[in-house]
C-alpha cells in the first residue's frame, strides 16, 4: 500500500513520519531527493538525498522520479526505483510530498492512500515555523503564502488529519492505515 | 454517522456490537423489530422488539421502518424514528442488519459506513452455530445456505472485517470509525 502524506511546511509531517516509522514495522519511508540545503541536523540519505540542481535535472531527464515538483525555488523528487522495490516486496511505502507531487502519484497509483496533515490554524503554523528558527523572515513569508495555497488542495485527498497533538494525529493515521486494509476493494483485489 | 454492520448469522456480529457499545460512548444502537421468537436470554426492547407478524405488517404499512427484510421465515426491521432522532442529536448510530436491509439503508444514507463481518470460514461458522445450540439441524442447514448467499454481497460494502479474534475485529472496526471521521468528504461537509 502506498501512503502519501502532504500538508504545509510546519504542519508537523516530519515528526509524524518519524513516529509512524518507529511504530509500524511493515512501513518503509521513501527518502526524497532535493536541491535545497540541509537544515541543521539533517543527514544526507536519511532526511533527504541532497543533490545539485544539475544532478536533479539529470535525474528528471532519465525518468528517475515517480514525481517531482518545484516548491518556491527548490526542487524535490521521489526516486521511482526504491518505491517500486519496496511495494514489490510487500511493504507499505510512506511518501512525504507536496500537493503537486501527490497529484502526479495519484495518476499512477490511484489506489494509494492520500492523507493531508493540517496545522490547527495558519496562525499556529507561523508560530511553529518561526520557532524552528531556520528560516529568514522572507522565507517565512513565502512559506506561509505557500501554506495558504496548499490548503486549497485538501479536497483531492482521501483524509484530513489536523495535527493538534502529535500523538493523536499519529493514532489517527494508524487507524486510517488499519481501516484501508479492511477496504472491500482492497481485500477483494488480494484474493 | 450511520454505521451498518452485516454478515452471516454466526459471524459474531452480536458480540462485536456489544463490545463497540460498551467502548464507544458516542454510539447508539438501533434495536431492531422482529417476528422471530426470543432465544434464551434475549430481552424485549434490548436485543429486539419482539412483535407478532400482524404488528410487523402494520408497521410496514404505516412506513415505520427505515428498512425491513425477510430472512427465511422471519421478518426483521429497523424503526425509522429512533435512528433519525439519534442522528439529529449528533450520535453515531449502529445498525446490525442483513444485506437486503443494508442496501435499502444505503439508498437513503449513501454516506453511511457499511461494514461486512465475515466468519473465518463457512466451516467455522457451522461450528459456531452448532455450539450455540439454539437451532434445530434443519434451521442450521437453512442458516448455512443463507450465509453462503450473504457472502456474495460483500462487494457492496465499504469494509470487510474477518472476525477471527473478537478483540481484533472490534479494534479494526474502531479504526474504521476513526478513519471515516477523518475522511475528507466528511470533514469538508461539516464545515
Amino acid at each position: 500500500m502506498l501512503v502519501v502524506l502532504s500538508g504545509p511546511s510546519g504542519a508537523g509531517k516530519g515528526t509524524i513520519c518519524r513516529e509512524l516509522l518507529s511504530q509500524l514495522p511493515e512501513i518503509r519511508y521513501s527518502v526524497s531527493v532535493t536541491t535545497r540545503s540541509p537544515r541543521a541536523g539533517e543527514k544526507d540519505g536519511v532526511d533527504y538525498y541532497f543533490v545539485s540542481r544539475k544532478e536533479f535535472e539529470e535525474m528528471v531527464a532519465r525518468g528517475a522520479f515517480l514525481e517531482w515538483a518545484q516548491v518556491y525555488d527548490h526542487f524535490y523528487g521521489t526516486p521511482r526505483e526504491k518505491v517500486e522495490e519496496y511495494l514489490a516486496s510487500g511493504y507499505d511505502v510512506l511518501l512525504e510530498i507536496d500537493t503537486q507531487g501527490a497529484s502526479q502519484v495519484k495518476e499512477r497509483f490511484p489506489a494509494g492512500v492520500f492523507i493531508f496533515v493540517c496545522p490547527p490554524s495558519l496562525q499556529e503554523l507561523a508560530v511553529r515555523i518561526a520557532g524552528r528558527g531556520t528560516e529568514s523572515p522572507e522565507d517565512m513569508e513565502i512559506r506561509l503564502r505557500w501554506a495558504e495555497n496548499e490548503l486549497k488542495d485538501v479536497s483531492s485527498y482521501d483524509y484530513v488529519v489536523v495535527n493538534d497533538v502529535v500523538k493523536d494525529a499519529v493514532e489517527k493515521i494508524k487507524s486510517i492505515l488499519t481501516a484501508e486494509k479492511c477496504r472491500c476493494a482492497r481485500v477483494m483485489q488480494e484474493r
